[in-house]
């Protein structure tokens, strides 16, 4: 078979998740700046976003993914929205702020945290000038930003428990720096246990049809020094039956009341096969991803994706044009298939709902 | 995104899966030749193969595929093996047939037609002259042929008390005419269905990494005109869950004296997945597949194919280049979470043992 390319010349390293970018003044209008996560392992292109149907493309693409992360990028992506009209007159800047704010949560349905971002924000400026306001938004997202990073490092320390020395685990999509303005929330625990002095070893699926697994949590471990293992996602049947897999972590998109987390599609598949061999399966997510207007699962809005994505790969087609397609961008996983939910404020058990209510400070 | 390239100009329908072409004069040398699957659905390529080398290499990459195909294919690979030898005398030809047969066993580890065909072709030329010996050889694989056609029609007719009209089924990877000599083993079930008046739907995966689900199945299903949809293979869950799902048919590689059951990688997955959800799980396997020797599924050798099939799309690097990678092309699914075997003998259900081994004729 023809050799793999080379890794990229710059890393990704060079280039943050989500930043914000001052004037050149050090004051608005600013710029939303994405490394563009479509284009990973392959090349590091930074995207500086300045216009809100450009915010909503990027999310919809998944140039930025993973639930916190989109939370952060849509905090900023009202700022990017609204700055233009910071001289406006209230009702112009109330219509405004109306129609980024629609452009915003409908860039994608499913997790929680972007419109739990957009609402904190929209909250944080009530009865504000326009001016006054928008800076108060830019505050607030930077706060959203700083305070994801220490959640993900909190997150990392609570689980900390659940892993050993020797260990070998297995997760799920990309949860990581990319996932999120921090260390991550699965994968966070990961570089948690590394930086206490374990060695783990990280197995992960491809996670079609994006490769989300073997595009960037490759990458990360990698960047790391973490050792891990890429295998198709249908292999993780075999892998569970071998025995090597002492826990299984994985993130989530929106967490109903009751514990019944929304996550990317497979994590379904994981918990069942989990269950099955009578393996632990961790749900790591701040609480900015519990829903608690939700009683459980059956009412998560589930993202269905296009076709293309199943029906070609790079641009090649992989199936007969046109074949009817299955392609929702996540699943369900029950409560009742879940051990534990680990947020920043701590580690929730069954049943869940007083414990997640409680975290989430209800 | 890009659109997905157009329908082959070719159809595949020109080239048959395997065929023995006699020379000009109608005689020796002949020709094993093959569709070659691993470029389609993009290309009709036919490969006309008069080396015994270029047979391996054709069943190392998957050129040809399916456990009853390859035993096709391996029964005319004897014959181009030892084609050029019918005039040698006895104790040269008998050392190609050695040869010729090591490269035939060792080319694929995990389905058993293969051993079994070639076993079987040796066994009908015992002290024969390499002249009658090659004649003979060449008399044995056209009846594995013409047997094989008539097993997938058995297997289809004993099936179809498992199918109502209207159904919705689960299938994996490619167990049609790209698998086998005739309409199929697991795929041949609804094609019988559909020969028999049911309006079926035909839920496959894609079958990563080398995508015999997304590339074969979906194009014999829109070639045969049943109904399908395509999903990721990590979608396999949710689908379950949905209900929609009324059995599970799958082929198999070797089935062990147990019931044990060898197929392509994400087998055992599903089966754990519909077990979980009530949902009856069917293997589809000529008798030669039954691999009485083997007591269980644990003995079955697992073929683990090259990391790149992983790690690249197409040549494209899908993953950082030498990342570790777990890449076994079968798992073993074990006779407690099937529901049934179906030979081409009939229905057999649990304990396996007894019922295998009169399918088997031991």
């Amino acid at each position: 078979m023809t050799a793999p390319a080379p890794p990229p010349a710059t890393p990704a390293g060079a280039i943050p998740t989500v930043a914000w970018r001052d004037a050149p003044d050090g004051g608005l209008p600013g710029a939303l700046c994405l490394i563009d996560q479509t284009q990973l392992p392959g090349a590091a292109v930074e995207l500086v976003l300045t216009d809100i149907e450009d915010v909503r493309a990027a999310i919809r693409r998944l140039s930025v993914r993973g639930a916190p992360a989109i939370g952060v990028a849509a905090a900023y992506g009202l700022v990017v929205g609204v700055q233009a009209h910071r001289t406006a007159d209230a009702a112009a800047f109330a219509s405004r702020l109306e129609h980024v704010t629609e452009r915003l949560l409908t860039s994608r349905p499913t997790a929680v945290n972007l419109a739990w971002a957009v609402a904190r924000c929209r909250a944080a400026i009530e009865g504000l000038a326009p001016g006054d306001a928008v800076a108060r938004l830019l505050a607030e997202a930077r706060a959203i930003h700083a305070e994801d990073e220490g959640f993900c490092a909190a997150m990392g320390r609570h689980a900390l428990s659940f892993l050993r020395d020797g260990g070998t685990y297995l997760t799920h999509c990309n949860t990581g720096r990319f996932a999120t303005a921090g260390i991550g929330t699965a994968f966070g625990v990961f570089v948690a246990g590394q930086a206490a002095g374990l060695d783990l070893c990280v197995y992960v699926g491809e996670v079609r049809p994006l490769l989300q697994g073997a595009r960037l949590t490759t990458y990360e471990l990698r960047e790391r020094g973490i050792r891990g293992r890429l295998l198709p996602d249908s292999a993780a049947g075999q892998l569970l039956a071998s025995g090597r897999i002492e826990g299984v972590f994985v993130g989530a998109d929106r967490i109903a009341a009751n514990g019944d987390a929304a996550n990317k599609i497979g994590t379904y598949s994981l918990a069942v096969l989990a269950r099955h061999h009578g393996v632990p399966f961790h749900v790591v997510a701040p609480t900015s991803t519990i829903d608690l207007a939700l009683p459980h699962g059956g009412d998560i809005p589930i993202e269905q994706r296009d076709p293309l994505e199943v029906l070609t790969f790079g641009g090649v087609a992989t199936a007969p044009a046109d074949f009817p397609v299955e392609n929702p961008a996540f699943d369900v996983t029950p409560a009742a298939l879940i051990s534990s939910i680990i947020t920043e404020q701590g580690i929730a058990r069954a049943p869940f709902g007083p414990a997640l209510a409680r975290h989430k400070g209800a």
